[in-house]
């Protein structure tokens, strides 16, 4: 069969490119010509927020598109503001798509069955509503919590087993108190909470199983967490893994080369801050910028790969 | 202080009502007078949808709002309806919270740091936008998922002390496979993993208390788990429970005793689709079932309170 997680594979592979850019607006670090334009043009309100970042966006966008072979909003930063914030999410989400991204929807969603089922029908599929069939956010994935269990998770691999889509699972986070819960040894073993977890999803991964040897079931692995990232590899084989935490939050490409698997395949690595606001920190304009930014996140990465002779490349 | 957990105590004696109604609206199950009259006007359109629900829930908090201290909108019900469905979402919280119920946004968001910030931004306070605060989907308490740590719980916490907001963090969720991940046993101890969680409430909890005694952090712990409800209420003594899984998912009013306290207080218990579309089940028209099946189980819990000796009334 032919899932998501082959897309992805294949558009990895051609764009020579493992990585994700994470679409984080904030409204404070944006372009003051962008955001003075819109404020001028609607005042301090929402409005003026939602054109902001979706001019900001599209400029993004229009920058990368071509270097990597996906996107991902992180809708909190849109949930924010409102919905004039979320107009913008879906204008984003959609632009995304129509230059050829996956677009992975990092909502961190999970609920008891029929709550799930909502929320796989908004970010992955649609609402029956009389005879037809409407979307709400659709995307190719989204980002799940697997705190509730399986059945939380269910909806969502429904939707990736027949329409062609795909989640990760919260297994590792990135950030500093993640090993709070995710951590404890459990059943008086060595194995942690984020074990278990991946051995959900590899249960999963066995079940649905692309052409290409991945699973549109994949794992979130933050890259704060190398060693980690080793460990759940191997315990994972099948799962891409989304691996946040790289720039802003700490990670390096020898950090990540854990993430993939022997072929060199296997993992994504995001980053957001660092790509959208890197004109902060030099003199070019903020879409060159992140361009910029871009190539030089892909070929540290390239390189850590191919020094631990993982090369997907010919 | 007064936090939000002294204003919910102080309804639920009002109103000798420890009930909260849920607000998850099902497109297919409501009145067909309501749904037709919108799809004539709107077409088959989210818009069409979007008005249905303003609609049936305008008949069901008039039906309600004297009856119970709050309401609790299912935020991932109305998220697969898009934009449209996220304006019902809004005018539902803000029509509530005029008709003076307190409005507990069911969000189960949970993020990394930055990205909670936003969420609790969203949900429980503002942007700022220049020199103005702007709120976008603002109410009174938030559920939060705690599988990313403490960090993705401060920024909630942070409005709940500075504007008398508040949080039910999940503990012990109500659905079958909850027990997956929030029953296991850790660090070779016959505590689980909700314990783990319970501690985190309860660490939170002596920080952060009312006048009432009670905390604004509160615990989510399912109906359906009557024993757990017992032991982890003895582990939170100063958390207020938020206990779905009552009438349609199982729970009846003896399973909910163990959620209070011996002074009758400390928690609240949902019903969202046993009132709902209690009309469906009956000859009544939509809110009057719905206004009958709440009496009834306010009755049910209240008769329950009385049996176990825990009356909070005079």
């Amino acid at each position: 069969m032919r899932y998501i997680s082959d897309i992805l594979i294949e558009k990895i592979i051609e764009r020579k490119s493992p990585v994700v850019v994470g679409l984080d607006p904030d409204f404070e670090k944006m372009p003051k010509e962008i955001t003075l334009k819109y404020l001028e043009k609607y005042g301090v309100t929402l409005k003026a927020v939602s054109e902001s970042i979706m001019a900001f966006n599209k400029g993004i966008i229009d920058a990368i598109y071509d270097l990597v072979p996906a996107v991902k909003p992180q809708i909190a930063f849109y949930e924010q503001y409102g919905i004039e914030g979320l107009i913008a999410y879906k204008w984003t989400c959609d632009y995304a798509k129509e230059k050829g991204l996956i677009v992975i929807a990092d909502v961190k969603r999970g609920d008891i069955g029929s709550t799930s089922q909502a929320y796989a029908n908004a970010y992955l599929g649609h609402v029956q509503v009389g005879s037809e069939k409407i979307s709400a956010f659709e995307s190719d994935y989204a980002t799940v919590n697997p705190y509730l269990g399986d059945d939380c998770l269910a909806p969502f691999v429904s939707y990736a087993e027949q329409a062609a889509k795909g989640i990760f699972v919260l297994v590792k986070t990135s950030n500093a108190t993640s090993s709070q819960i995710q951590d404890l040894k459990v059943n008086g073993t060595d194995e942690t909470v984020y074990d278990q977890v991946a051995h959900m999803v590899n249960h999963w991964n066995n079940q649905v199983v692309g052409d290409s040897g991945y699973s549109p079931i994949g794992a979130v692995v933050g890259a704060t967490y190398p060693e980690e990232l080793i460990t759940l590899r191997s315990k994972m084989p099948k799962a891409i893994f989304l691996v946040p935490g790289y720039g802003a939050q700490g990670g390096g490409g020898d950090d990540v080369v854990g993430a993939f698997n022997a072929d060199g395949l296997g993992a994504i690595v995001n980053s957001s801050r660092g790509i959208l606001y890197a004109y902060l920190k030099c003199e070019l304009g903020y879409a060159e910028a992140a361009r910029e930014a871009t190539q030089s996140m892909i070929a540290d990465i390239n390189d850590a790969l191919a020094r631990a002779n993982k090369k997907y490349w010919v």
